[in-house]
């Protein structure tokens, strides 16, 4: 057993999703959780956790891994609630979708002699909360972390191993390149879709009510994306601003050239773009990274009230 | 059976599976299908038709139905080459994403007493070919009609009647009203999945070479609506211009608002907006219209190589 205890602060879908893959590997930690809602820790107590606490503070004590599953702009705070009772040679760690916020925010708070390695599971679903979880939810997927300069390499080892066990492929990176590699990857597309699901929505109130009904032609791909948790998201715009306003502006860029080849008529220019864009879905397809059934395997198997 | 002999031209993703489900329905017509490729021809003869022709004007000799199932901007050509050899009484339809352009370059062309009703199918996958079709692409999704004043309602009606028994839900729309409708639910969100795609194989060839690696992120949900096929891409946009400029306008200006927030750190006005966004995909899940089960259900089953 690496972590005879670990402390879940923060019970949403990556924590829930923990302790469930911590159960299904056998993996026989005490599970201790503290969230700040009374809600989520009486689900939690229920589902997943052996013991839950009334504060972060309570939770840490004597846990040997510690993750911080927080929206990332409450990281800060909770580092500092947690410092003074953490255990000498503890693992801290956390799951926040931007790095160098949280490595800033976190940092600085924590005692010496605890092992601070930040981390990020490149996992999720559109549901957030504590009843999300769900113990396969890190097979096959990248859980990064991005160690500091003085990170230990035996408390990174132990970490890795952990992680593997949860059952995700665990790659390392440096902070900077994380936060500019998410934000084309993760955060300008969610940005994205919200603003599509926007502007819908707006259509669907003041004229074309039919949105929802017809929306199996495209649209609904970008509302399950739009449908992710909003504090979160608010957090990583908030957070990781430089990269992702730089990636927008080349999004800009692209969409306007596309859209004069559209008001000029040139079917050349686009049908070239569009044949190019093709080429990077057989990549992720070939690396394992998504489903090549159509639709998502959605089409074989009808939803809904047929 | 309504139609003793259907001509299908044109035999890519829609055709063939109209092909299949009217096998699968046990809907015994003859079906004669032509392409332009020789290939794709072979290919349909193989897999679903009865008797394939090589030009359009034989294939559609005697057929009671005719469906137009190539790209937009090629119905005006089919439309004249087959004018003289419909049969009288025969029913035309079109399955193109378009449906002004369709009317314009389409009805001119056909001559009197033949009952031309155009349609579009809110139905697809990323791939595309006389090998991509299944029995069951059509079940419990739109299929849009958008017939013109002077259609015949006897025609009408049969055409709707073979359409719910390939399994389809038909609706009627009128002609303008669908071009903008579409507009919002897939023209505009697919040239924008198609933007972020391009901007992401930009950056993967210049510096972040993760992009494919990492895309389970939210990305690789892009890539699956960029991979649709170029050509008939091209022709949407080419043939709806105003209305996809009109939706491109509208999301600039809420991207912009957007963005606007993140550089100026207005965490509260990004919060609203996500937390509205969530309400529609709620609606989409209500209304049968997409499955509820995590990450398009994806996630239960992880693909590739783990």
């Amino acid at each position: 057993m690496i972590y005879p205890r670990v402390a879940l602060i923060g019970l949403g879908l990556i924590a829930s999703s923990m302790a469930h893959a911590m159960r299904a590997a056998g993996m026989t930690s005490e599970i201790v959780g503290y969230a700040k809602s009374p809600e989520t820790r009486a689900v939690a107590k229920d589902l997943f956790c052996d013991r839950v606490t009334e504060t972060a503070a309570e939770a840490v004590k004597g846990a040997d891994l510690v993750v911080l599953a927080v929206p990332v702009g409450a990281m800060g705070a909770i580092a500092e609630e947690i410092a003074p009772h953490l255990k000498r040679g503890a693992v801290v760690t956390d799951v926040g979708s931007v790095k160098q916020a949280v490595v800033d925010a976190v940092a600085p708070n924590l005692p010496k002699g605890v092992h601070f390695i930040p981390g990020h599971p490149l996992a999720g679903t559109e549901y957030s909360g504590p009843r999300s979880g769900f113990a396969t939810l890190f097979h096959n997927r990248w859980w990064l972390l991005t160690p500091l300069p003085d990170t230990d390499a035996k408390a990174l080892a132990g970490l890795k191993d952990f992680l593997v066990s949860l059952g995700a492929n665990v790659d390392e990176m440096d902070v900077e390149r994380h936060d500019l590699v998410l934000a084309v990857v993760s955060h300008t597309p969610h940005l994205i879709a919200y603003t599509m699901v926007g502007v819908a929505d707006h259509m669907r109130r003041v004229s074309a009510q039919e949105v929802i009904k017809y929306s199996a032609s495209g649209f609904r791909d970008f509302t399950r994306i739009a449908a992710s948790d909003p504090t979160m998201w608010r957090d990583v715009f908030l957070t990781n601003k430089d990269a992702v306003l730089d990636i927008l502006g080349r999004f800009h860029e692209e969409l306007f050239v596309l859209q004069r080849a559209i008001r000029m008529g040139d079917g050349e220019h686009l049908h070239a773009y569009f044949t190019r864009t093709r080429e990077i879905r057989r990549g992720i397809i070939e690396a394992g990274q998504d489903t090549a059934a159509p639709d998502f395997g959605r089409a074989a198997k009808p939803v809904g009230k047929a």
